[in-house]
């Protein structure tokens, strides 16, 4: 740090790497010093881009310039890169999921603790605007007693082809995919998670879960459904909440949403459904005037803010917003979830 | 039966009762001797309409015109009304749930073997043409192989304040429409169900279920999700089913739905989501030219048939469609469903 200003390397410049790169141009006081990347196509795409190649991961780490180790390299490294940084004494981002496991993980937050240096998660999807909207909606009552969550993330192309097809990796969904959408629920619901169960899609191929659907069971009575499929040529919604008093939808990447909330209930008038095979009043939609309405309160993000909470916690100016511990948790949940998977049977969990 | 006529008595004039009786002024061969309900202003309503009341249910069994009873009370009394028709003379039809438990279905099977009376339940639904559409994809293969299959009901005016929300009258939504989308879901899908979880709600009071989530484990590798709920102010669709090669999706009521297939799968047209947070390549929605949409196969069907089936099978002419075997294999999975609730834990099942 040099005059207010950090200054990041980053090992392993893969998609998401460069996304990191991309988005640190646009950071006040955070420059990139350089990359680090085993495969040499990706040191030629940098030193294209202008950006300084070290030559290797060791180089970099000896480089008294920088004080931040970016992470962005398949998953089973993580653990190896981050203890080495923080011994070299840098502060350390590191992509999710964090570890392979949370013994892993516990050896990465020791190591932090021994050298006194941070170790941060990128769990990017905390500023997510539909979860932060969701968040809201939870948060302020919005629906009343809020007894179900459910939220699906869903595509067609399979898993990616490259090593998050791989076990040895770290590939799957629940690892890619399920790291996200368990962290956002436990943000979420504020209540200790007593039961997991879960079941793992093998659709594409038998060596990681291509989808999976969990279903969480918190103390405060939420029943939260969570579900990541990439064989799905039509999408269910991306959120559905449902609360005593109303239900919000979101459907899709956008915000495109709504809340619908119950009013006067009039049993008199109901119109029963008639299909082939019979009637149902019970299932009756509701007349217009028995419902209302209301756009999403949409909520805004700038996922920048990830950074300069890096920067603020090492000016001893904030607190870290993303903690270990949170993400030590999330880690426990995903090992629940295989073992659950692995038994079809509920998992205690806290 | 006279003249190939056959002749029908109602015990139980409610809303389903009067359903029944509008229904069977269209089939031929079928005709109402009359009704017998509790309730006077049933028996007034009967009147009314020129229809004959019996003095007592008694009364009603010993008419010896009457060939069939039809049951359309509440649950907890169909057995005692199903035995003494049977021991009267009299074929029976009645309505879903059959009986309160295994043990009582059993207890009526026993009596229809003993007395060579016939024992049909009215699983109506069976009928329902969204059904029969799903399951004719399912049966010819229009989605190459499939793994899951998820069923939704969903109404947002809570149960019904009859003897619908009481226990002791057998209330409550698996009862109530689980019997329905369980039996459905069985026809669906040839297989063994391995192991069954169950969460039931208690959103509009705590005595009975007032909406559920099951997962069903067959052994040919299919999950099955399904769910009712009476507090849910937006649906989500009725049918959707997972194959490797396609989806298909009923979103309501009345058949408005989709079959998507995959087409050849290009790489390197991906263009990535975006969201505040990042990037996803895997979930990229698809390009139109790797997709193609076709509509549903829509099915049709009589629900008449039911009745012409139960004449059929009186006469010597067909088989019984609604098995009792069946019937009894659905009572025990309610049966395991509420155990799987009970324990928040997965229960083995066949």
């Amino acid at each position: 740090m040099r005059n207010n200003e950090y200054v990041l390397g980053i090992v392993g410049l893969g998609g998401q790497g460069n996304w990191h790169r991309e988005l640190i141009d646009s950071i006040d006081g955070l420059t990139v010093a350089g990359i680090y990347d085993i495969a040499p196509e990706r040191c030629d795409f940098a030193r294209e881009k202008g950006v300084r190649v070290y030559d290797s991961r060791a180089d970099l780490l000896a480089d008294q310039e920088i004080d931040i180790v970016l992470i962005a390299t398949p998953n089973d490294v993580h653990k190896e890169i981050a203890v080495e940084a923080m011994r070299a004494g840098k502060a350390v981002v590191c992509e999710k999921p964090a570890m392979m496991s949370s013994a892993e993980m516990q050896e990465v937050m020791d190591v932090s603790a021994e050298t006194g240096k941070l170790f941060v998660v990128h769990q990017n999807r905390r500023w997510d605007e539909d979860f932060l909207t969701m968040k809201k909606i939870y948060d302020e009552g919005m629906l009343g007693e809020v007894f179900k969550i459910e939220t699906r993330v869903h595509g067609s192309r399979g898993i990616p082809g490259d090593w998050r097809q791989e076990k040895e990796h770290g590939g799957g969904m629940v690892l890619d995919w399920g790291v996200h959408i368990l962290d956002q629920m436990a943000l979420l619901v504020p209540s200790k998670i007593k039961k997991v169960y879960c079941r793992l899609d093998h659709v594409t191929n038998e060596i990681v879960d291509d989808g999976f659907l969990v279903i969480l069971s918190f103390e405060n009575g939420v029943t939260a459904v969570l579900e990541v499929g990439t064989s799905n040529f039509i999408n269910l919604p991306r959120w559905y909440m449902l609360g005593r008093d109303g239900t919000a939808i979101i459907e899709g990447w956008h915000l495109e949403g709504r809340i619908v909330h119950a009013q006067k209930l009039d049993d008199k008038d109901i119109v029963p459904v008639r299909t082939a095979s019979g009637i149902t009043k019970t299932m009756a939609p509701r007349r217009e005037d028995t419902i209302s309405e209301e756009p999403l309160p949409v909520q805004h993000s700038d996922i920048r803010d990830f950074y300069r909470n890096v920067m603020d916690t090492l000016g001893g100016k904030a607190e870290i917003k993303v903690k270990n511990e949170q993400v030590m948790r999330i880690m426990r949940l995903m090992e629940a979830c295989f073992l659950s998977a692995e038994r079809n049977q509920t998992v205690d969990f806290e």
